[in-house]
């Protein structure tokens, strides 16, 4: 049994708190939150403790932390969970500076329990299927990906102020998904961004529709496109052609109804936001966690893989920022 | 070079026109119409003659007659014909009457040039392409055939009082389609019908929507489901279930385009009826009777298949109107 | 919180438990099963203590019982719980016997707290939406209702020769959904089957394929396909047509990816059965009766609705048999 | 009646003979071409002559010529039959290159006849409908445009060599697409190129596979994604992306039917080619030059939509060769 401690019980806290609370082999035992009604709130729901983080960290009775703070504790949290000998699934980003976040993968690199970034669609069954799919040939030698990725609606105005920009933190899942499904990072990142969703966007200086192109060191491509607005909901789609085929993978619908009419055949929007989205890939993601913890088994997306994510979203914003390419070495 | 005559100007007649004209072995040279209108119209469109069906069978110069007559006048045409030796295509049904139409084949036993019944939806790619994957064995044993075939909307009342009802004017088709696709004639049909539509259809004696369900003689099933009303257009399915898995055959829509909006996503309803939805198989028709006619190919449509489809739709009728099974032999 | 009893730790005992634990408002306490091994298999996964069925309804610490156990046990089982003012779920179908069904629903029908029949299917998001949607006019008057549902494989012949054969255990899941969405009782129905599957199901005097055809009061038609074997998994759709439309609801497939070869493109399969495709339904069919229990809303499917399945495959069964239709006043 | 004289007997040429030669407006009444035996064999087929590019030029019998001659013939063609006075519809590309394009439209440009551009695709009656529905506001305001355009597999590599590469031979179509559905030309444009699927291709200086981004006046994107192979045949798809939905244009498909076994649901590929896929729309190219020619209906695809693709194809290869965005004024 897996004795867990959530820091932070806001929205992501909260997913997690469920599946930390249904999984057979973890139990949630303390809850921290800078705003105590919140860690009050879902202590109470589960019937665990608050207590500070740095309690948390403490507590020899706990065994792994789950960080969903604020992305500027996760490299400090990191270290003093590493220090304690806890177990860490860290939300993404790790840090919003490459540097801070390879120094703190430096300092953890003796830590001899699992730290895992919860880089959660690489555990929707969809995409890991596809990755499975692509991995085992079923396509030949992959090609040219690409990756669709709008939100349903863009955030509040000052959360994009403190985030990092659509770049760090809408695209590098998509980033991440990338090298998931072409197994390693690229070697040159191009994109270019606009703020045609809403101007204030571009006034808080960052964009909210972008391209961004990816050469992977054997001339393999990849292309993403992210767009902070689709009125029709979350759209989650990726496509890879391969010298024998083409793997895509489709939204997930609301319901399986149509309705024909003399308008037309109208059918369901996609899953609205990805909390409906990838419910269950946040259940799996938390097994796998269990499973690394408890039983050993290689974690699957670690804090390197975190670091890359995070290097190519820089590029990204850089190029677009810029107008050149940018030459990657990760 | 196959000369044709066509008997019948009206909207069937039209539509074979068209593909006498374009056919590359075929010419439209004479026209017949008791509406002289309608005659000379279609005539002067392809430089044909304008004569009547008796100058037109009488003409040695004629190697074929396509029948596009009104059904009451088909058995006497095809039986004038065969005697003139011409190659026949005549449209469906043979007659209203299974006794006439068994005469007409009795009488027309020793032509040497073929005849023809123009079941239109033989020919349509999708469903030629479906038997054949069904009598090739793709599916295993077939088991379970269901067809789904709607009109867009009612004919008009005056059509129905001579047509023969919805059992011999619409769901002939499916009956048809049905041996086509099962390989032999049910030993026993059940039917029921109502009129939901439109109560004037019922006033007339005819019902607008029924199910009627097939047995065949090793115990397979099959099941039409017909409406004359379907508010998004014309409704052609086909599924057929066998031990090794489905076949289906889905509607063509009028477009590939659809539109994701937060209404839902709206697809393009499929072709709204017979004239686009089998605009090809008329086509593919057309040239399988040239090829008999000019090349000794196999008839693809015998009168015999004509008059099983009918006695198929005589017995449905008197199942929908006696609520009894009927057994056949045929 | 509601305290509840399973009487019956079978497999669909097994799918119940999972749900009971799960919610917020139920608890699992007891267990009872005349295989020892099996009571207390799954009383030991859920802390619950293995009882016997006469014990649980005893025990006034107990406010739910839900019978899971063999179909012949149901009537005794519902009416000694009533007697103890237990709320019951109550697996399907209530009896074999009709009359047997009516004297339970008689004796019973004092009781203060709710009595639920457990119709899985009503209870799936997609199907109660399709409901909600046909009610509330969306394609305007339904006329015509089409239902697939195909299982992946035949069960054991064992199970056949004692669950009431192809219409009582499998049809009445579909004639209780036609009379859900059609939202009353036929006044007829015609049905016909066949044993193609395999021969030692009609060694065994029921059918594995059959197709039955339901009338209603004003003319209204419905028809079901039921087959006990589909290859490629487990088939469950509708299709109702109206005076303004189609409502179709598809089936959930195993993944929304698709791989497109020179061979086609392969998309992936139904998901495989019951427990997949309806394991959201058991949860929000439990939900429903802990409502019902707890907050008094109505009881969705009640033993009236069990005792309108059961008759209608017991007319089916006959028509089947007899080769006639089959009169009925529900 | 337009008389019609087709120059170059190839491919290309013999689709539009036959077009040519079924309009009802139309007529073929002459046909040259470098290799004799070609023109030969068409013009037999349709009963018209043979004569030298020249002859039929000056023949003042002719309305109009169809350029399908090698593209560096183009310009001077269309000079030559401009100062006839011939009504002219060309195939694209114009020319290789734009400063003598350009040169063409200079010297044309007191014609007073229709100079039209082949640009199909744009007649196809999806991508035709796609357009309308987005300049018609259906999805408010374009803001994310992304075309997909795979052939089934890559052209001789003599055809390479000669062609200008896949950014002149083949994605100029796309980016003409762009054109048309955005409604203007972009500002920037930045590709990205590689020789994946046949090193070859490589060798010659050229990519098989690429990726080309576009930016508008007003910010908007596009992306097209080329390769020369795709193993399940020619994929033309297009999603445009507006403040209010989505816009999807889908393959057409070589059937509707599907097969669903243990391995899945196998559906058809698309249809193979240019020469099925487009084959509509000629047809309807056709049609719109003669209305141009003979109804004075505006030429849908002028010169100078040919001088703005090749720019484009021109700036994308340059960006693909130096890695640098190209800014464009046109």
């Amino acid at each position: 049994m897996l004795n867990v401690g959530i820091l932070g019980a806001g929205r992501i806290g909260q997913v997690h708190a469920v599946n930390v609370a249904g999984n057979r082999e973890s139990r949630l035992v303390a809850v921290s939150d800078v705003y105590a009604p919140a860690a009050d709130a879902l202590a109470k729901q589960y019937d665990a403790t608050v207590r500070s983080s740095e309690e948390i960290i403490a507590d020899p009775a706990i065994d792994a932390v789950l960080i969903a703070t604020s992305t500027d504790t996760h490299s400090d949290l990191i270290e003093a969970a590493a220090a304690a000998n806890k177990a860490i699934l860290c939300e993404k980003p790790v840090d919003l500076s490459v540097d801070r976040a390879r120094l703190c993968q430096s300092r953890t690199k003796e830590a001899t329990r699992p730290i895992m970034v919860a880089f959660n669609r690489r555990f929707d069954p969809n995409f890991a299927a596809l990755q499975k799919a692509a991995a085992g040939g079923e396509i030949g030698k992959t090609e040219l990906l690409s990756i669709t990725s709008f939100d349903p609606a863009p955030p509040p105005l000052e959360y994009i102020k403190v985030s990092g920009g659509l770049f760090r933190d809408m695209m590098i899942h998509d980033l991440d998904m990338a090298t998931f499904l072409m197994g390693e990072a690229p070697v040159k990142i191009s994109a270019v961004g606009s703020a045609l969703v809403d101007p204030e966007i571009g006034v808080a200086g960052d964009v909210d529709t972008a391209v961004a192109t990816l050469t992977y060191g054997d001339g393999r491509l990849a292309v993403i496109k992210n767009s902070r607005r689709a009125a029709y909901g979350y759209d989650q789609r990726v496509e890879l052609l391969g010298s024998k085929g083409l793997l895509s993978l489709e939204n997930i619908r609301e319901s399986t109804i149509s309705k024909a009419t003399e308008k037309g055949v109208l059918s369901a929007k996609p899953e609205h936001f990805f909390l409906e989205r990838y419910a269950q890939a946040y259940v799996v993601e938390w097994q796998a966690f269990v499973d690394a913890a408890l039983h050993d088994t290689p974690v699957p997306a670690t804090l390197q893989d975190g670091i890359t994510a995070l290097a190519l979203a820089d590029a990204a914003a850089q190029s677009a920022a810029t107008g050149q390419p940018v030459a990657l070495d990760l």
